[in-house]
Order: C-alpha cells, then sequence, then structure tokens
C-alpha cells in the first residue's frame, strides 16, 4: 500500500487472548486512524500473539508524543505486552560492516542510492581498506578499523562509539568476516543482520562452499539473520537457494552463491527497515 | 493449528470500513469461539476488505444453525458483506473427471485414501475407459461418458446428474480434456478446478509442451485455476515451475510438467478443501 | 531422445587422459553404433573423467555378449577405467521398504504402474502391517518383517534372501525408519536408495522438521541418496525444497514436505534406472 | 576450470554425422591443446550437432593465426559445420543501454568493476539523462541520445556510429525502454541482449506487472533473450522466476520483479561473454 505521509507502525507480542485484535484495532479507529496494514500471528503451542500493524496518521487524533503512552496505558500494560511504536518519517540509521568481498556491499548502496531503501547509511566500517574505494563511489564515509586478536576487544569498543557518533540503529554484517564479541553484540540486541553463504543450519562456521563441494550437494543457499552470541545461529530472517551440479568447482560455487547471497540480505534488510520483523524463540515473523 | 472438533469457517468479502476487524473478531469472542485462524487482506486500489476466520465450536454459545442468521443480522447486511459460512464437520464432497493422463488422478486418490485430503470422492467421470482400472484399485465408481461434438450438450446434461445424484460439491478437472459448455460451468461457478499445464497466460490452449518447446523457454510451469465461461482465463488458484534446458525434447518436458501438475494441483484442491481461496474481480486470495 | 529398440549405456571413471572422448566414440561409430546421448564431466582438481554414452544396437556389428570383452581389452585397461556396460532391454528389479508413511510409495508405485519407470517391483519390505493394503491394491507382494533391536541382524538375513530371491537390482527406502546395518550395506554397494526428509546435512538423523521448526528457517527440503554405512552422509542424488514461514507448525512443516520427499525420491530413483547416476568420492555425477 | 593463460573457444553448429566428437577432440589433442571444457548436444528432432569446447594454449602446436584456417580446411568445411573461434585473451567490448531504471544497471557496472564479467565496458547510451550520474560515479563514458518518433532513425545511426568507434561487440539493453528498428538490429544479429519484465511469451510488450497483476499470477518472472526484429520474441537466454501473493499491488510486484531482472541479464550476459550460447531455430544452447 503506497502511502506518502507519516504512519505509525505497532509490533505487538504478548500471551494470546479473546478479543486482543479488536481491542488494538478499536484504539486505532477510535483515534480516526485509517489502517494501511494488519498481520497477526498466534502460536498455539506457546499461546502467543504477535501482530503488526501501520496506519495513517495525518487524521489521528493523538499527537504522535502521546500514543505511546496512552496505547502502554489502555492496552500495553493490560494484556502485557511486549510492543514498540515507529512513525515511518523516523528514517533508521544503518552502518554497514564488510571485508574484501564487494558483491553485498554494491548491492545495498545501489538500493540506498537509488532510494529502494528508506534509510541513511552514515558509515561504512571494514578490517580491510579493499572497498574504501566503493564507499568513496557512494560518497559514503569508510573506517578502516582493522582486528587482530590481541586489538579485538579494543578495536570494537572504537566500533561501537563510531556507531553511537553516527546514531547508528541498526548494523548489517555484508560478508564482514570477523566474528562479533558478546560484548559488542550486546550493545546491539537484534540490531546486527548478518549474510551467512551457506542453507543454515548446514555449513555453519568457515568455509561453506568448500564443505558444500565436499558433501556433494545439489542446491546451494545463503541464509540472513540476526547476529547472537552464539556463532550463525541467531534468529533467521530470510533464506533462499540456487541449484548446482557437478559441473560446479568451489570457485563457481563462489560465484553463484554470490547471487543468493545479496538478494537474501537484500531482503532481511528491507523486512528490518520496514518493521516487518518479530523475534521471539530465536525464531522470526517476518510479517506481510 | 490442530483441532479434533466442529469448527466455523467464515469467508468474508466487502467494502473496507473502519472497524470490520474488530467487529467481527468480538462477535466471535462474545459468543465464547476460540479463534484458530485468522487472515484478512485490503485490496487499497478497489477499497475491498477481505477475510477469513476459523474457530472452534466447542464452548461456542450459539447454536450452529443460529450463527448465519444472526452474523448476518448484526453484521453481514449492515457491512454489505458478501460471506459464507462452513462447518469443518461438513466434509466437501469431490467429483474427479479425467481423460488417459494418470498422474493426477493418482495423486489426488493416494491423498484421499491416506486422509490428507479432509473430502468424500464419491465418483470419477472419464470420455476415455482408460483409467478406469485405476478407479477401481481405489474402490470408487467410474462413469464413462463418451464426448463428441454431436453429443456435447447431451453428455454433459448427464454428467450433471451424475454430480447432483452424488451431491457433488466440487469438481476437479484433472488432465481432463474436454473444454466443459458455459452451461455446466454455470452449474458450478468457482466450483470447478483446473489443472492447465503451463505457466499461464503463457501457452493457454492445447499442446502447451509444444509451444514451450518451440519457444525455447528455460523455465516450465503449470497452473491451477477456477474454470470459467473464458478457456484458462479463471482466477488462479496456484502456479508453480520446473527449470529445463536444452537437452530437453516434447516428451521429457512433458514427463517433468507431470510432477509440476500434479503437486499445483494438489495444493489447489487443498486450498478449496480447506475454504482459504476467495475470488474477486477473476483473482483469488489465498488465505494463511 | 526416443528409441524404442534395445540400446547399450556405458558408464566410464577414469584418470583424465587426451583423446578419451574420441577413442570411446571412435569405438561406438567404428562398430557401427548410432549415438543418441553422450555426456562427460571432468573433474580437474583430481584430474578424473567421467562419462556416459548411449547407442542404438540395431546395427552394432558387435554381439551383445563380445561388446563388454572387446571395450575392455581395447579401451577399458589401457586407460585404467572403472566401467559398467549395461544394456535397455535388460530391466531393473527394485524393492520397496517402506515402514508407516504412505506418500513415497503411492508417488513410486503409480509411477511404475502408469509405465512412467521401465523397472519392475517384485516385492515391497515393511517393518509395519499398515501399508500392506496399498502393495495389495497395486498386486504386489509385501513381506512384514518386524524389527527389534535384538532381532534387527536375523531379520536382515531374511530380508537378503528375499531380496535374493526376487533377483532384486536396487533397494528404495521409501520412508523406512530403520537403519540398515553395514552387514546389509556391503551386500547393495550404490544400490539402496533413500530419501531424508531434510536439505542434507542440514538436521540429519531423526525428527528433522522438529528440528526445522524450531531452528525457525525458512526453507525446508529433502534430500535422496546412497546408503553408506555413515548415516545420512552418502553421495547425495537429488534434492529439492520449499518455502515456508511463521505460520508452518511441525504438523503442516510434515504435510509440506511430503511433497518435496516424494518427488525428489522420484527423481532419484528415475536417475538410478536410466543409469545416470555415478559415485565417486561420495558425491554423485547426474549425467544429461 | 581454473585457468590464467589464454584458451581458444570453438563453438560448432552442423548437422549431426558419426564421430564428430572423437574428430574434434582429435584435432585439439593432436596438437597437443589441454582440453578444459567439452560440452555438446544433439537435437535429434533436426539431426543437429552443437558443440563447444575450450582448450589451453600455452602447448598448442598450431600459431593461434593458423587455427582458424587449418580447422576450417580439415574439419568446418567436410563437416559442413557453422563454426566460431574466439581466445579468452580478447576480451569483449559492451555497451549498456539504459532509459531511467538503475538496478540492472548498478548491477551490471558491480560485476564489471569487481572483475566478476572479463569485459571492457567503454559506453553507457540512454534517451533520458538520469543515469548519468551512475556512468560518472563509476568512470564510464554516457551519451545522451533522446528519441522521438520523428527522430529514431537518425539518432540509432548515432548510436550505432558511437558503438563502432569504441569497437563494441555486443549490446546489453539493462531496461532500455525504446524499441530498437530493424536496421539496428540488423548491425548486431545475436548481439543485443534484452532483460524483459515477465516471464516470457506471459505479458509481452508494455506493463508487463500491470499485466500480471490483472491476471492474478502467483509468479512472476524475468527473461533476457537476443533481439531479434520480433518484439520480445527472440531466443531465450535466461528465465527465473519469483513467488508472489494476493498482498502484492504493482508496486510490490515492480520492486520484487527488479532483484529478479537484474539477476536474469547478470546470468545472460555471464553466458554471453563466456560464449557459452549458441543460437538455432530462435532457441538457444547454453554449454556448461
Amino acid at each position: 500500500m503506497e502511502n506518502n505521509g507519516n504512519t505509525a507502525i505497532l509490533k505487538i507480542h504478548c500471551p494470546d487472548q479473546s478479543g486482543i485484535v479488536a481491542r488494538v484495532t478499536d484504539f486505532i479507529n477510535l483515534h480516526h486512524g485509517n489502517i494501511l496494514a494488519v498481520d497477526q500471528h498466534v502460536d498455539h503451542d506457546d499461546n502467543l500473539f504477535s501482530m503488526r500493524v501501520e496506519w495513517e496518521l495525518s487524521k489521528f487524533n493523538l499527537p504522535k508524543e502521546e500514543i505511546a503512552p496512552t496505547f502502554g496505558k489502555f492496552l500495553g500494560e493490560p494484556y502485557q505486552m511486549k510492543w514498540t511504536l515507529n512513525f515511518s518519517e523516523e528514517i533508521p540509521r544503518m552502518a554497514i560492516f564488510v571485508s574484501k568481498a564487494s558483491h553485498c556491499l554494491y548491492d545495498l548502496l545501489a538500493r540506498y542510492q537509488s532510494g529502494e531503501y528508506n534509510v541513511e547509511v552514515p558509515v561504512i566500517i571494514s578490517n580491510h581498506k579493499t572497498l574504501e574505494p566503493v564507499a568513496k563511489q557512494f560518497g559514503i564515509e569508510f573506517v578502516y578499523i582493522p582486528i587482530t586478536p590481541e586489538t579485538k576487544a579494543e578495536q570494537e569498543k572504537k566500533e561501537i562509539e563510531i556507531l553511537r557518533k553516527h546514531k547508528v540503529d541498526f548494523v548489517v554484517l555484508a560478508r564482514y568476516m570477523q566474528v562479533l564479541s558478546k560484548d559488542f553484540i550486546k550493545e546491539f540486541p537484534e540490531k546486527v543482520i548478518n549474510i551467512h553463504h551457506s542453507f543454515l543450519p548446514a555449513f555453519a562456521g568457515a568455509k561453506p562452499y568448500h564443505a558444500a563441494h565436499k558433501r556433494g550437494v545439489k542446491i546451494i543457499g545463503a541464509t540472513s539473520h540476526y547476529v547472537t552470541s552464539d556463532l550463525d545461529a541467531g534468529p533467521i530472517i530470510e533464506q533462499d537457494i540456487n541449484r548446482i551440479s557437478h559441473h560446479d568447482s568451489v570457485k563457481t560455487l563462489i560465484q553463484k552463491g554470490k547471487d543468493v547471497e545479496k538478494i537474501v540480505l537484500a531482503r532481511a534488510v528491507q523486512a528490518h527497515i520496514t518493521r516487518k520483523t518479530l523475534v521471539y524463540k530465536n525464531r522470526t515473523i517476518i510479517f506481510n
């Protein structure tokens, strides 16, 4: 649904109870919000309710700053909801971490520059200088922060400072070949998106295409997930695959994999930017 | 969501207005219905609202026969809804029409016999005797109704009689190679499901694999749709594809196509049986 | 390529050397064989050459029984080939092992009965009686061989006897829920085809759909492979996938998975029947 | 297969006859060429043989300039071959035509700049100025050639001059929204690659996503093909698809379509650059 004015986006997660959808949509209707999209999901195994609703604010009769407290008081608290409220006019700020591979970076920046992503990209951080020219080409600040096992803790602190300075909301690891420490991840819970170049949980860890070739699989994949302290085990946002054959060498697997990686990452980033992801129990709900 | 008792399934289609979801879910909650699934869609271009909701009847405090009149009075009429109410304990009755190709028939009957489909299959009708042994093997009545251009009108009347006698709710054309007349289709509006062996609207009409081979496509497909009086132009329920190459002859296209056809048809039939399809403007909504 | 007469199918595997393709095709041409299909592959990493060639025998001027010794003497031995020679008129004999799930069995039998598979199915073996009616329905002998940890060795001997009695060439495990012993597998090296209900190597072992649901993957898959003594680690013949979402429960994963399983298994069996598979280094080459 | 030195790439098309593969591979072996890749196809319906073979030249004992005349004399003429000989060290020169949509252009230029494509891109031509900044960003000459029905013939002459000046070998229409005249196409037979934003032959012509939305398809696609004088009817090089649903508007179809378009075009361009395409009877063979 196309909409040019400001919208509110509410994501809810709570124990399932009768009438939640009715209460939430009533709240919006009563205040003259025009609902643009609503999607909900009930996990009956765990009795958990999730919902995303987006509405126009042009005729909404609550001032923006009163929506959250009002909603919290009348619905959030009584229903024991975990909820977030965002506005489409708040453009999220995204940092990109890269190493040497360029395909995901080019793809993200092309989407950013062409206006496909409603996002700001203030900074690109890398442990190698390789992609500095690409950052320059797109007019984005590039910060080189080399990492060694000895300097890692210290260098990550620098990274966090830079992210704070740029008021970064979330981080995209666009084939960044360093494992982030638990301390770093704690600073950005459910805010770091990684692309792993395999169909997780198959071939977690390093060199997945070598492993895939050795195992003789007939299909390769890529997985975008939120980073948690458990390597390659965070909640999966998106996956896709590509058919291969015995003709493929490790080299052509890597080449074919790049296309899957960049598309999968791009979709995951778009889902995050448009606030369509919700994480629970190490899984994601991807709303319509 | 698994449920063993009887459930009500309500499908709604009406002009979009504030608060419909709230009103409908309130109605169910007020009468102590436990909602198992709800999915809605708004077509903002046409300002049309669609919804499917399914709830348990075990604690519902309206008798089955009063649900429809009550709902109609309080919600259906005021909101100008087109709506249908079904109960899961009403097992739909499905007739299968076939000609000579057996792959879709075997697949449907295997699903039926193994209990995958919540359906009854009282009769198989064919313009050829070829598949009579398959019907017998599965213990289903087989009626041979040959068709020529001259006898078509008369023979279709016989078919309709047979369908009525068996109280058939919907018809599946499992590679039935006769075009049904408009009169026949009128008797079963949105109740005849066809599988067309191409990725419609490409290669409508006869011999789609020959046409696909000649055109040199790299992917073939199959399309399941509700039959309308406009040949191969009815609302599409499901489509899928299979990758091919220059190595494929018409013969191998036909062979590879069979697998796509039967899976696509099976999914469409399942969507219909579980009342997850809704037709409007010659398109379908497929609810979750 | 369609051909109704008898054909010879030669599969070759050897160290790569100049001129092998030329020598082999010359051999066939010299003896007036009309080549219907030829496909080769060179693994440059390991310097290994593989080839499959099929030719018509109607004008071939070597008697059938002399082809193998002649080829072996003039080409097989000098080039250190591992090779097999088959004739299309030799119909392979396939046994099917099942437990309780019926979808793969129905699918294989429908293909067999409709003539899609150029194969004989003399016997179905099961550790449960559940599917005996399906075997009867298709007129195939069904042998019930229950297995407990204590009786396994003994019962497998019985199975091997039955397979020998029926001159079975290869075995298809159509969701057979017993792990075959190493002794059994030794009897049928590269002759036992399994379908594993996950995208291997992800979710090897028991209950893959439960594991997939818990991990929150966005795509499920199935893998058909030759059985080796290493559980779920044999050479992969075919894989395919199906997209899922957070709406899917374990139950719907299982249901959606069935369709992928049966199609993947069917393709793998067809590749085996038509002698298009070649195993080396625990991987497969699938010829055109 | 990786190879850093110069290689020869021979593509052959001729009536099928006994021993062609043997003769061609013998020719290469005799002159000490190390074959890196060989793939052939026989169209038995039309009795046509096609082959692509690539070999290393480091030890080849014919000078480069003598390969073509020697091959032609001893094999090309006697076997009535149509054939082409290329060398991997000859980098093809590619021009890109664009209008306003940027996604394919970014994708092609990222592949070019990162070294994925073994190609030179001397010039980008457009009937709009919109993408001039992208061309500049990647350091490539941009020529603005507006087209009106009146100026078309004249402007196309200018384009051809520019292409000649830059010694362009082939042209990629990266969502170029002008139909090229027959005269233009005659200058570049099988040398102009287009991306059409639908799954051809479905939705040929203008506004395919609008048509797809109206028809209610469940899958959209993209098709890359060689341009012929018959609009959207040239030989298909590559196709791929993306699953959609009733939630998709024309706007989201367009957005989802972009990803398919750029990947399909990129694969087709790569196949052309590596001389893996062969056109006959308005179809393509895509060699391994």
